[in-house]
């Protein structure tokens, strides 16, 4: 039968066993969840024993394992590696979720769960892409090998070691991964740029205990007033970051890629009206599209200190904290940001306070070229299911790993995702539209048919 | 017997008395706690009958009761109104308890609970003080009236309308408030101001939703940037308040006033080597009393949004809130500050993000003259028992109703405190050193016997 009605026949039941991984929490940045992220890895295991996949291993880290797979049976066929991860972010704040994080549910076509979309769901599409070439025609047209991690939403930690140490097991002629999203509804594009990540954690302390505002206010340094002036003396009032040496190894945007930008005909204005803002707001002299595809960013993803309660209190805090992520372009070195960011803060601590520096994360930006024969067939295989060729775009997110199987492989990575920018990936109410889930299946056959 | 005998006889049945009140956690700011605060108020009109007070009563408000006694038989003589309240802080961070709030423990001579010496501890001694004349003696040498509240620590809300009704019944030539405290260990003080105190709340929003930092990152506000801008615009870099009309109806320090505040001899290094500080913090031109005592504040108290978990989340929040006090000195206005604080902060707010504030407490600062013939008299009862004669300060703290009592009542008030200021005021490991309860209570009676 065809490929189309093979689909539309299991779709169901499909639909119920990823069900069943996305009940799974697998958390990975939570300790707690440390359980949980080895039952998703193990319930994988058996996911593509049941495909028909072969050589099914589970290779422990110092952190959560790494599955791999594979099935290779087409000799002098390409061989293509399909990498992409079964851990998730975590799920606060819950009260903005309308139905729980770990019990999908679907409403309107959509399937809501974290990791539905990021990246459960997608990695999900090629299992069921292979299992459904391999029950019509017993064998794959190339060769096939999984590497699906735990640990990419806390930076791939111990993945570049392994891929190292697996560089022959691992040997292929590409890297396919789905874990990006197309332009718009029926617009699909495949990613040739991800910013890089770095991530730090900062505490500002001053006195030994929290202190009566009464009796030491005015008087003595406040731990909170210390952390958003300095929090603050970082970016200037024109949405720039004011931290000597960040844009180091940031490339000017030429006139080619200006226009590849303006090709993709974002509309700005229904971009702020979905998101129920005033207006959109960043670095000035660049467009929206620019400042997130092309463009380094610090943000602060959370800050926190003093009285959190009901009412009020009044207590000068003694302590108060800020978790900082940059997103980085071009060639900007990780490190190299995490130690002018540092320098920055601790430079311009108020006086009375102190500050401290905990270095998390750190990977480089991604890119490639978009003219490579396999990033062609790709986009043909986008063209024949969705009706519409994929354009060749920037995405201002991070997968830390990209650059690494790119260097550690010397295999071009192939980006084809089918999720929506607006599906809350690592908000609450996370989801992935099922349109794409079926037209994904059938792009993935059509790729692995044609490279 | 003397009163020193009576007391020490006394001393260990006191004391366990005094930790069963400790015991309830009346903590008014919680309304999960309203149960409690009623059970500490019955729990008062117990011990207050059984002192030998009379016409004892408990009158309902809006939100906790007010206590009321009194024992009115020496015509002819003064009549002193005792206030206090016996509502508490909440308790947070509780991990930095040594012990649990409200499981009272003495180590060291000191009573370690939430509300030991504000205001508790020291409520309980004027009962105690009254009752020992009455068993010494068979009367008082004055008339009493005691007005206890369970609201002093959310703005005493319904105080005041509950004074202005209460007008004739609560007339009295003094008011005698124990909530202050010593200049240092055996250097009494009465305190002649007090700063007044307005709170507010404020809330950035900026999406509908979090946000990916990779999808969205450098091309939508983001609510804490917002936030943390817009706080740090509160202060100017020499640490004074950068609110236009704040400092409307703040006084001059008059050089007579300055001298007062020298004679305290405070030890700044004493101070700041106690709180663990490299270095005290304030306003440019004033010493540390001067700015405690006379100089307004505004004091970030509790500061919180997006993630505060384990590890980091690479998301950019849609809100962020701030928790705010003013400590209000001289003519300020509280509801003046609270519409220029909102002001600002309205037109302060970056472009893409919209910022609420919600008006809480509000309070006008206390001061009174000390040649009052009545201040006089307290100040020497304390030189009897503690061997040296009461200074007149004034107090950073605020204690919102006693502007309301000098007002509503016209009496003088005075502000016969027992506290020392390392006692961990609105802190963990709230303590109150007993050699002053010792000593307070005599201090009492010898003003009661001599007024």
């Amino acid at each position: 039968m065809s490929y189309e009605t093979y689909f539309q026949t299991e779709r169901e039941a499909q639909l119920a066993e990823l069900k069943q991984w996305l009940s799974i929490p697998s958390i990975s940045a939570l300790s707690s969840h440390k359980e949980d992220v080895l039952s998703a890895a193990h319930w994988l295991l058996d996911t593509l024993k049941r495909a028909g996949l072969e050589n099914i291993e589970l290779y422990p880290t110092a952190g959560h394992p790494v599955i791999y797979a594979d099935y290779l049976h087409a000799p002098g066929k390409p061989t293509i590696l399909v990498y992409g991860h079964y851990d998730v972010q975590p799920v606060d704040p819950l009260n903005l979720w309308t139905t729980p994080p770990f019990e999908p549910e679907i409403r309107d076509g959509k399937l809501y769960a974290r990791g539905a979309t990021d990246d459960k769901g997608q990695v999900f599409m090629h299992i069921k892409a292979i299992e459904a070439i391999l029950k019509q025609e017993g064998t794959l047209p190339v060769n096939i090998k999984l590497c699906i991690e735990g640990e990419e939403e806390i930076g791939s930690v111990h993945l570049p070691s392994f891929l190292e140490a697996s560089k022959d097991k691992l040997a292929a002629d590409a890297v396919l991964v789905s874990d990006t999203s197309l332009l718009e509804r029926g617009r699909p594009a495949i990613c040739t740029g991800l910013r890089g990540l770095c991530s730090l954690e900062v505490s500002v302390n001053t006195a030994l205990t929290d202190l009566h505002s009464g009796s030491y206010g005015g008087g003595v340094p406040n731990a909170l007033h210390a952390l958003v002036s300095l929090l603050s003396s970082l970016h200037d009032d024109k949405g720039r970051v004011a931290v000597e040496g960040f844009y180091d190894g940031v490339p000017e945007l030429s006139p080619l890629l200006r226009e590849e930008f303006a090709k993709q005909g974002v509309d700005e204005e229904k971009i702020r009206a979905g998101l129920g803002l005033d207006q959109l707001y960043g670095e000035e002299g660049y467009s929206f599209v620019e400042r997130v595809g092309a463009r380094p960013t610090l943000e602060l993803n959370g800050v926190y200190g003093g009285f959190q309660g009901e009412g009020s209190k009044t207590v000068i805090p003694k302590e108060a904290h800020a978790k900082i992520t940059c997103r980085l372009v071009g060639d900007q070195d990780p490190q190299h940001i995490l130690d002018v960011v540092e320098a920055h803060l601790k430079a311009n601590i108020q006086a009375g306070a102190k500050v401290q520096v905990k270095q998390m994360e750190k990977a480089r930006a991604f890119n490639i070229d978009p003219s490579n024969p396999i990033l062609q067939t790709a986009a043909d295989a986008y063209g024949k299911v969705y009706g519409t060729r994929a354009l060749f775009t920037k995405d201002g997110g991070s997968i830390p790993i990209m650059e690494s199987f790119s260097r550690i492989l010397q295999a071009p990575v192939v980006l084809m995702g089918f999720g929506l920018d607006d599906e809350n990936l690592h908000a609450p109410d996370e989801h992935f539209n099922l349109e794409n889930f079926d037209k994904g299946l059938l792009t993935i056959v059509e790729f692995l048919k044609t490279v």
